[in-house]
């Protein structure tokens, strides 16, 4: 178990940890009670785990002294996670509840130039999440992506 | 399968796809020929998928018209990525195979303030992966974290 191919977990850099736990409550995502405190939150997704913590915290605990760049919700990170589904519709109803749960429309649902089909949005600290639906994906009943070699 | 609890793409925006999918393949992992193309590399991971796609094109996709931040790789994008390892032994044999493919140390091999022990790196983009032993969490073969409720 050198450098394996994997990731345990997705930590998001938030303004406030409290606020964005609630955002990802309102999804209907379980949190661990037991492993979260006011600093950090741990909600168990299909495989690995995400965490919300704070921006600054996240930096330092990275050794970055400072956080350089746009820290404002409406900068881009460089970093997008994607949930497939096995549909447009399936997309769509995602969509809903996202938005419902106060995320922000970045991309509403429509067909993509690769011949699939997705909406994006943002969490409440700008964090992109895409809804994909990719017709030449595989895809098991958790949401995993089976990639041809 | 609404907005179901999990991620099946990590997308890191990169200024170089072939420079980056090169990195990921010096520390061994497995690049989907098939499914990758000069725009865009996807390498099968423990559960999900990661991609690595150009920056400007991964922010149009996600409906954001201009990239706004520093995308220097010494920016802070916000999110970090962490493999969990059995012992601290094992966070530093990975360091090493990091820092071997041209991984930038962040954080050398340390103890933490929460008890555990890690070591930071960025790849050549500046996305952050933290290598973690945490005494605290269950961790299976493939390196999912077993929270408790």
């Amino acid at each position: 178990m050198r450098i394996y191919p994997g990731i345990s977990i997705v930590t998001l850099g938030v303004a406030d940890v409290r606020r964005a736990s609630l955002f990802y409550q309102r999804l209907g995502w379980r949190m661990s009670v037991a492993a979260s405190n006011a600093a950090i939150s741990f909600f168990t997704l299909n495989a690995i785990v995400l965490a919300l913590f704070g921006r600054e915290a996240l930096a330092a605990d990275s050794g970055l002294p400072a956080i350089r760049g746009d820290a404002s919700p409406g900068a881009f990170s460089g970093v997008t996670l994607a949930q497939n589904h096995p549909s447009e519709i399936a997309v769509r109803q995602a969509m809903d509840d996202a938005l419902s749960a106060g995320a922000s429309e970045l991309v509403p649902p429509s067909a993509t130039s690769w011949g699939g089909y997705h909406a994006v949005f943002a969490d409440p600290d700008g964090h992109v999440w895409e809804l994909a639906y990719n017709p030449f994906f595989a895809l098991s009943a958790d949401g995993g992506v089976e990639l041809p070699d």
